[in-house]
């Protein structure tokens, strides 16, 4: 039996087309069947009237570490150097599976709630991210973050990881979760697990998932081990292509611009993170002028605090304003298609999802306009999305044609259980350390 | 017969003690009572239970232009200059007080809805802005923006229109309104206009609101007539003192913030607006390093675009880290300050507003912490509402001892009435264009 739900009377924000339509849509199982200014209402199964509100695609995270969100606050007002040797590493000790479960339930209630139906993921117990994926109903790329320090021995132990999650999940979850390869970074991961990644990565068709350039005291490292700047040393070492998606992309020579432009590299840009934990400005604008594809992820909620992605773009937008003195660069049209087209392209799934399109998986939400931070709706649908909303607009969330929140309610996840186990598991591991 | 509020539970946030307390609070008429362990709910006329609620001082907004509400996303993605002549300046010479109040009444929702308790306004037909304070229960400082670019009659009239500001409104509204001089800036404000408005502040003991240094254009216009920087100008032409409230001071050189810290100018920071218009980075953090009072303010909603002050204090530290590169700086208590009992400072209100204390106002807000962007709530309270928090998270607002919002629903005013109002304002002021 089909399942159908129809959307009418949405504002469809989309970033193959900026006109601002009001239309209704179709969702037939997982896809969207048809879109048009009129469909029939008879036989259908849910209409949810959206008089008022913006219907724009899932939004797409290409960055974050989902089970980190327990970590929300634990340590602040540091440098990536101290908050990552002197109070994340000492606490992710002590991590396992199930509370990777529960900090990713936890990120997936975030997401939902602030309107992201994807999410790219790197850490540690993937497999039960990957049950957290299952259980939300959100859509994920995952991979495991290996890191070999120079040790062979490790660096095997750590390949095997990553393929038992593509094997194990690769596909699963009615086809939302897809495996990525995840060397950490050129700093943590040795030449040869990078030269491996990208043999594995031809072999599996697997895309790549790596933190690059985030900070000086990485390109200053790299430069004196290697005698190269960290795209100059990837682009040596044959890890570079179209399947990579790179983390962060703060410090960037022309040369290194260059690069990426020329092996088709996607650039996942963090500005929050990088704010936060004073890395640097990432040239994005002078990126999009290059036509280098530049998607948005948070971090994780642990460098951030939140995994707001409305906040994220309002954030790079104006970052990229006042950091080049124009005040013209990554508009809001720009900053929309960075949480929906250009996300999908990075993470290989242009062909599922990130626009709306007869045929694409029905990953959508709804934001709601009658709100005191949106009125009046004067302005472009993109400009009152990026520069006035922020998370909390968001009224509906779809993932692969299933309702995950409507009116601001979620409908599979119980997020009060949820908080409570959150709750329960930061205070155990912060009386194991 | 004394009305009273009893709130229990709460986790209280102070500027003065950031210590972790979880205590109960009486209100009786506009005042804080009681501050303590337990206090005996018996004849209280409300109880408010804040079990995992973090309760606060009501923010203060230094700078705005509530009215400009009704442009939001008018204009997006242009400069200072444009976005003033070509859209908002025309748009300006079509309103009249019907409209200002409206779109008062509009951002009065905002505020209210977003935590804000108190703001300081510069505009137009003030005395209406005025009714809209009177009829919302904020509290507000509030100022003719006066502009006469050396035209003496205008001059005369200007100072008539703020003085009778001062003579119709000064203490109104139960005392929640206060009127300041609102010479508009050193770049539209003639010499002879602004000797007058130090002259008259000394007279009626009247504070001055401000624009100073908010663009480079503005610091070469400047130079080139006076021979002088902004804060150099001002300083020559004796309109500097404690009661001058001064919005953006983005660009200032050393011997300007000397200045500034030598005649106790208070500054009002914008980040938001000054990344938006891409007017460039205050330096915020160095300002606070020499003891110099700065408030946070959100600019009015047409260069932001919303009034959310959270939001602005999160873009505030993280762009100070950023650019400075440190991530120390302007840490999340500091953040608390600003928009409390520095903007209190900044108002001449600290006797009255800005902490939680014993004999003050009871301008309180509470902060609902089981919201999946604020779970877990495992570090400090600052931490927690300037990273992880926005706006939406406030969950009551109470002004002068009266509830204006209580579990997110407006008590006070009619917000669909408003936004009906607002969307046919901003329609015919399109119209007569």
């Amino acid at each position: 039996m089909d399942n159908t739900i129809l959307i009418k009377n949405a504002f469809i924000l989309d970033p193959n087309n900026f006109e601002n339509k009001k239309q209704s849509l179709l969702i037939k199982n997982d896809l969207i069947e048809e879109i048009s200014d009129e469909i029939n209402e008879e036989n259908v199964d849910k209409i949810i009237d959206a008089t008022g509100k913006i219907l724009l695609p899932g939004l797409i995270n290409t960055h974050t570490h989902l089970s980190m969100t327990l970590f929300r606050g634990l340590a602040d007002d540091l440098s990536l150097d101290s908050w990552l040797n002197d109070h994340i590493w000492p606490m992710e000790a002590n991590l396992n599976g199930e509370y990777c479960y529960i900090g990713a339930l936890l990120g997936a209630v975030e997401l939902i709630k602030s309107g992201t139906t994807t999410f790219s993921d790197m850490y540690f117990y993937m497999e039960d991210v990957a049950r957290a994926v299952e259980d939300s109903g959100i859509r994920a790329v995952l991979s495991y973050g290996m890191i070999d320090f120079g040790d062979g021995e490790k660096r095997e132990a750590e390949i095997e990881e990553n393929l038992a999650l593509y094997n194990a999940c690769n596909g699963k979850a009615d086809g939302r979760i897809k495996v990525f390869l995840g060397p950490h970074s050129p700093y943590t991961a040795s030449e040869e697990l990078l030269i491996r990644v990208r043999e594995l990565a031809d072999e599996y068709n697997m895309g790549i998932h790596i933190h690059v350039s985030e900070t000086q005291k990485e390109i200053n490292d790299i430069s004196d081990e290697k005698g190269l700047r960290p795209f100059e040393y990837l682009e040596k070492i044959g890890l570079l292509g179209p399947d990579v998606v790179a983390a962060h992309c703060v410090w960037l020579s022309d040369e290194e611009i260059e690069i990426i432009k020329k092996h088709g590299v996607k650039v996942s840009h963090n500005p929050c993170s990088n704010m936060k934990l004073a890395s640097g400005i990432s040239p994005v604008s002078k990126l999009i002028e290059n036509d280098i594809c530049v998607s948005i992820g948070t971090d994780g909620a642990s460098s951030n605090n939140n995994l707001d992605l409305i906040e994220e773009l309002k954030t790079a937008s104006l970052l990229q304003k006042v950091s080049t003195l124009d005040p013209k660069v990554l508009n809001s049209d720009e900053a929309i298609e960075m949480a929906t087209i250009k996300g999908a392209e990075a993470l290989g799934l242009a062909d599922e999802i990130g626009s709306i399109e007869v045929g694409k998986k029905a990953d959508i939400i709804l934001i709601d306009t009658n709100s005191a931070n949106m009125v009046p709706d004067s302005s472009s649908l993109s400009s009152n999305v990026i520069y006035s909303a922020n998370g909390s607009n968001v009224d509906t969330t779809i993932c692969n044609g299933k309702i995950l929140m409507e009116n601001k309610k979620l409908t599979v996840l119980d997020e009060d259980e949820i908080y409570a186990k959150a709750r329960q598991a930061i205070k155990e591991l912060k009386e194991a350390i």
